[in-house]
């Protein structure tokens, strides 16, 4: 069976399990505790040897990483319900604000860089969360942007079904409300998460829902 | 005319000067000098909420934002040479190799976080090129494993011709080499990069051909 190895508050993992959940896929959870280290055991840095999660591993022993790579795959091997729209206008769109998470807020603040910030540059509590909440702030005002001004906004991101624009953002609001950020400037991504969160795929993906949630 | 906001040292806009090289696409350039903020004008915001470069607005006035966004749309619209393999199975690999430079390695070291050590954490020289060094090294050390054990693996990142994986690594060593990095325990990602360096759509898209090269 597809395995993943994952942890129930990354939110990298947290995006593969939506689009296996949208694509109504079957999988079994392999957790890999990131707070034990796990993730840089011999075995995890077998499958991704970045010491990262998730890596999903396919029924005939393919090993994916990169969370992005992996939802993109499944959305080819898997084309119903798309997670991409038909267009290339729309899908660039789509890939473009998964991206803003993906590429500019997420990287900041994942448990490495906290981490490096703490041991490495001495960094205190409140200047660690000031750190914290400046990326996905400064994040969050493009997109909020994006989404109020752009002809493609609909009930979600992109239109009215969840795209890889929606898989990026719930995880990242998450992360949002979980470091205390306040999200009162941007109604837009609330009420598109709060769409998303409706739905069994979003709710089964929750990092509450998890095997693995401590 | 295709029009690319971008700027030199960029390694967001380097990826898609390479890109739309390879493509062998027309298109004129409109520097966006980011060392005297010219990304926060209302222009530049207008084009890209997050004030960041590249933009590339098309000859229809379609304006896309993202480098890796932006390329796939550019292998979608225009499908010779591909930036990507044809099976899903290759796909996800050059997409997460790519990843690994533009989700982990790159965010951590552009010009906005590099600031914001400075200006808000107040780290010194020594311990801002500390930084940079570290996620370069960390990412090149996953890369170099990737590369050196995945059959996937060829005269470039994913076989005999470029990839949208080495469109973000040639910049990425670019950046290494610029701030000093020792790159000796990477060799494959070293010959790679040789390689890329031979061909005329990487010449002409290195930060020291393009008309804004200061």
């Amino acid at each position: 069976m597809t395995t993943l190895y994952g942890y129930f508050r990354s939110s990298a993992a947290y995006r593969v399990r939506i689009a296996l959940n949208l694509k109504s896929l079957d999988y079994q959870q392999a957790p890999v505790n990131l707070v034990k280290g796990e993730q840089r055991t011999e075995a995890n840095l077998a499958r991704n040897p970045q010491g990262l999660v998730p890596s999903l591993v396919t029924d005939d022993g393919l090993v994916l990483n990169q969370s992005l790579a992996i939802c993109e795959y499944l959305d080819e091997t898997h084309p119903e319900p798309p997670l991409l729209p038909a267009d290339a206008e729309g899908r660039a769109r789509v890939r473009a604000l998964a991206q803003v998470v993906a590429c500019e807020i997420h990287p900041l603040n994942n448990l490495k860089v906290l981490k490096y910030l703490v041991r490495e540059l001495k960094v205190d509590d409140d200047a660690k969360l000031a750190w914290y909440r400046h990326w996905i702030a400064q994040g969050f005002d493009a997109l909020e942007t994006m989404l109020s001004r752009e002809a493609g906004s609909g009930e979600f991101c992109h239109g009215d079904t969840p795209t890889l624009a929606d898989i990026c953002l719930v995880p990242q609001v998450f992360n949002a409300e979980r470091f205390e950020c306040d999200l009162s400037a941007y109604p837009r991504i609330r009420r598109i998460t709060a769409n998303c969160r409706a739905q069994l795929a979003f709710q089964q993906a929750a990092p509450e829902a998890q095997p693995d949630a401590g």
